[in-house]
């Protein structure tokens, strides 16, 4: 029975070259409760081949594609317990439904798909299933923005007022994808990455960061897709206001060209008494400013944290953790989950672990983005 | 002759409870160019009165108005060689027309005045006249602002992609205009304050700061202005989308509802090769990020910073100046003009020193931004 | 054959709430080339055995004491390839004397041994056994730290004339060891500890980094050992002055009683033209400061680090690593190290991994440190 | 009668190329309570007098020395009601014991006198004087010092056990005395500076500072003084362990080769239930940290600070102040307290004022460290 051993997980996507498959992998084996077993790691079967040797797995269970491991793990006994999905983002809705058709619980790399069509028929496809879907909102994984969620839950800032997030990167700001760079060229082509550039990559994480941490929905937006490089098929920068259910602003700026910026993503949030900022490249410091009071800088892992943040915390204060800890959290929490019951229906996914309707709601915000660009004017969510 | 001695300024405003009138007599005199000693600094002679003494002025010069000090400042050897302008935003205007027609020079705080009209009005004031007009447009006169000013001129971070501009209050978080505090009731006023509010307060600094640092020019806007606080007359929280004639796209994001916040002023400025970020409130730092090498911090006195910067720094590396330090640039600005020739007509202010053509943009800006936000569409400016 | 396969580590000490144990399992799997297979996790049969439930261990494995283990694994074909020691001090001698002699490589927690003399029979023990021993001073896995020993050994700085280094912690501001916390408990009793509280715990991780980023060598010593709680046995308070052997003054200030402070620690060095800063609590950023020129801030991950800081990370700039990922690296090349060479005997650990050498000089460290603050003079180191 | 005017000083020192002079005729007047209107700027009479027309002063008041200043004033109905003397360390004493023997009161730059023996002797006469005698330790002017103060005298954070206390330059990481740099010159010559460099021009400071915040007196000194810089004279590197008289430790690091370094003093008090932290580089915060509970930053101007804090900012939350305005409320506390009485033999200063008692501990500890030095030993203070 799982739970006295490791979960196994089967890859697809992540072979030579990746980044985020070997993040994947790392963050489902750091907490001690899950192991790569298989994977189809490539839409090459020599390089899924090389990339199995890399992981150290039995070279028979890596695949040389998604549906030969499906296949492939369904005839043994140690069979994969769920598929993590990290291929570019065409590639998301296939595979997911077919794990999911096939009776296999999924843990999905964001966007969840590439349009907002393909995420409606995917939500159908889990909802049928009944089977678990994890979507991997990284930065949902951080113990201080568990205790920033906890502070909006609690009341304690008074009504939200207005949200500023941000996600600003450089490494776009020359037309890298000419020259084959492979996170540049998928991610800049219409065809693998859907409809939205900057928007989808990190534009979707900051959309479901502020909703995540102030509870609150957005129902309307105001957006500008910018394609600031010449040349590039894809927004490459884009700017939104964003209404949120309360009545609340939400001012939202991410941008792949703006130079010299790593992964600087931040988030505000102002209630009527105070206010929280966040910033992922330091993410063991949380600031709490009061309108009375002296600014609080929470420290992860401080024994005046909320429950729910340091549950997600492995080591005393002090001792910083990062984003591959927080995408950690994200699998400690699906694996648990899972373990919680034999009947793979019956499992319940925590709320704190993003999902099926986090990953619409993302492709959702794309759809509407793209259209009041378009349009230069608001449109209802 | 002026340049032997210190230059006479009268004041008008800055009574008791006013935090802008001791500012500038601070400013002033700070480079020991300029003495107060004279005013008109409320409405209420007793006040004006108690102020000079305040001051230690000759309570012959005490004035009870505007129109007093300059008929009693004619009449002297010792006469004021120039005004400032401290007073609420209504007053701005006439003050200086009334300064400017009796051959006075005029300081003003910011902004201009209260309306576009008004500002179109002046600025007409001020070219008939001839005479030297100054606009405290405080911002302008830190040493790292100048930093960032020849950096962008120099073309060193190549084509100006993005600009991002915050000025974040938290002091009008509550109604305090409703229980008289004195500095909320006449900019939530307005009678007093103009169109704008959270938008002329701050949102004109703003504003100011990004075309004076980048040398580029607003051509159009999209706003949104907001009363967050209920039964806010004017605004108290104004995000605006705008382009510049370069094309580049300028996030601004002001607000005085921001809980916690206390003058939370910071501009980004994103180039093709790199990028800039400055802080108000840690003002003597200047983070410069390219994109390829490492970050630099720039420290206020550096000996590697432009002429332009090093300039206007009074104190080695690691003796922080600040707002008060700032402020003074630019009456020492203006006192070096009018110490530059006998003839005040022939008196050229430096660049450097905002002036009526700044003054003009930023009440066009309150006026479009106005219209926009009512719209809910881009303006052009 | 190693190397197609994860290498099998056996884990002595690290049983039910202990801190270290879980830290160094996700370290040591953390890259994909290391897995958990068996351990001696206490001193009690029945909490080893639930430790090894809770790794998911092989019951057969989980062993009822180090020499059980060691005899154990021995009949396996399948048997461990190295030890990891991660139990209080006064174990780590035996432990790895016992590994050695059975001809199985050991990675060890720091301090290498509980007394001076102990180090000097474990290194013995070592050059007797000819194989690989690795000592994880965890500091010497960040990527920045090998940023530092590149541009001290580049003499970019010039000469390195000062060192500052610091390391403090509040966590023992209270006499909690009264009340039987378990990590203080053992620290405080020199019986488990050895000879040094505060500066065998975190003393000698500053001792070893000043050592390991500048290259020099202390050649004495002049050391203030505090117990400033009432009735501590061991100190909790450590400052000394040491001097290199280039005849730079290093400043080490170590405590904890630094009520309010995590685990901050933190050095600075001063060079001729230039001087380095690094906080561990902040570890992605690297300050560089120049006599001439503007402070730069060098990022984990910037393509403009020197290969040696290249070489461990795993994240692309502003994705932060942590502690974890720091303490992985000294894994890593452990396992690469083992992996190199059929003949464990002829496996040459690299010497960016602190090995038997830093930890017999860290036990001369207290030593001499123990010695000095007797005297209340210096000693020779 | 003062207090209805401007008080008058009369500068000693600060002529041209001078860095202190300006400094504090800026800060005497920032409040406009007083004004500068006579000095004896220089050695040089015609540097005196070119310095009196930079000052704007009436001709016949820029004196060719101090003792002119003080014949020459003397005879004045509008005589000079203080001395501030700003010149290098060997003339403090002179200048003090002619002033106060001529009744007028002194405002004198820091270290008090050239040698602990001459401090002893101008006790002495400033008690005999009965007059007031300030010490402008600058940064015992920060708001936020004070509000430090206030926390340690309130006990607030239980019995202070470590105080850490930094000073550190870069500035004389060359031997620019050699080449004539006016500061550095001086202050590299015995003759000049007396019998401490590095710890007479900034190491008294420190030493002050520790003291004035925490109310606790330095009882033994253990320090080493170095001259790094092949040639020099004096120290440029001093570390000293300092006993306080409730037994806490307080670890002292200054140094003027700390190559990159600006005027990086830095202030860290530990008690027994909290800690607090201070940098002069950032002067508007305070971090100040709990055992139990999350860090708090502290910015000066906060609704929350101390009365004791907040009698000493100008500006609102966010406006920065920095080190002219801190100078300056040493100067307002001196004018105020001499406009408390005609009688200026009835003026008491306010013990936030340092004054002559400051002045001998600092001398005493320059003479103690410099003989602990040579001992290498602990001294009694």
């Amino acid at each position: 029975m799982a739970g006295q051993r490791k979960l196994r997980m089967g890859m697809v996507g992540g072979g030579p070259g990746a980044f985020i498959g070997p993040v994947h992998r790392i963050a489902a084996e750091l907490d001690g409760k899950i192991e790569l077993v298989a994977g189809a790691f490539s839409q090459s079967p020599e390089k899924s081949r090389a990339a199995g040797e890399m992981y150290k797995l039995d070279p028979a269970r890596a695949y040389p594609d998604y549906k030969a491991m499906i296949e492939g793990e369904k005839k043994r006994e140690d069979a994969i317990d769920f598929v993590a999905i990290v291929t570019p983002n065409h590639l998301h809705m296939p595979v997911a439904v077919a794990a999911l058709e096939a009776g296999i619980p999924v843990m999905s790399d964001k966007p969840a798909t590439a349009t907002y069509a393909e995420a409606v028929e995917l939500e159908k496809a889990v909802k049928k299933s009944g089977l678990p879907y994890g979507l991997t909102h990284t930065y949902a994984g951080y113990s201080l923005v568990r205790e920033m969620r906890d502070m909006c839950a609690s009341g304690k800032l008074g009504k939200i007022r207005k949200i500023a997030v941000e996600y600003l990167q450089g490494w776009l700001s020359n037309p890298i994808e000419d020259s084959g760079q492979k996170q540049a060229t998928w991610r800049s082509d219409p065809a693998q990455s859907g409809a939205g550039g900057c928007i989808g990559d990190i534009g979707t994480h900051a959309f479901h960061l502020s909703e995540y941490v102030t509870g609150l929905n957005v129902t309307a937006v105001n957006a500008s897709l910018l394609s600031v490089v010449p040349g590039r098929k894809l927004d490459d920068d884009c700017t939104a206001l964003l209404r949120m259910d309360n009545g609340a602003q939400n001012v939202m700026m991410t941008s792949q060209i703006a130079a010299g910026e790593g992964n600087d993503m931040r988030l505000r949030v102002y209630g009527e008494k105070g206010s929280l900022e966040w910033h992922q490249e330091d993410p063991n410091l949380l600031s709490v400013k009061w309108l009375d009071g002296p600014e609080e800088i929470r420290h992860a892992s401080g024994g005046y944290l909320s429950e729910a943040s340091r549950a997600v915390t492995r080591l005393p204060g002090g001792h910083p953790e990062g984003y591959l800890e927080a995408f950690a959290v994200l699998y400690r929490e699906f694996a648990d989950a899972l373990n919680s019951s034999q009947d793979r229906r019956a499992v319940k996914l925590p709320d704190t672990l993003p999902g099926i309707e986090a990953g619409v709601r993302g492709m959702r915000f794309i759809d509407r983005a793209v259209e009041s660009s378009k349009k230069q004017s608001w449109v209802d969510f």
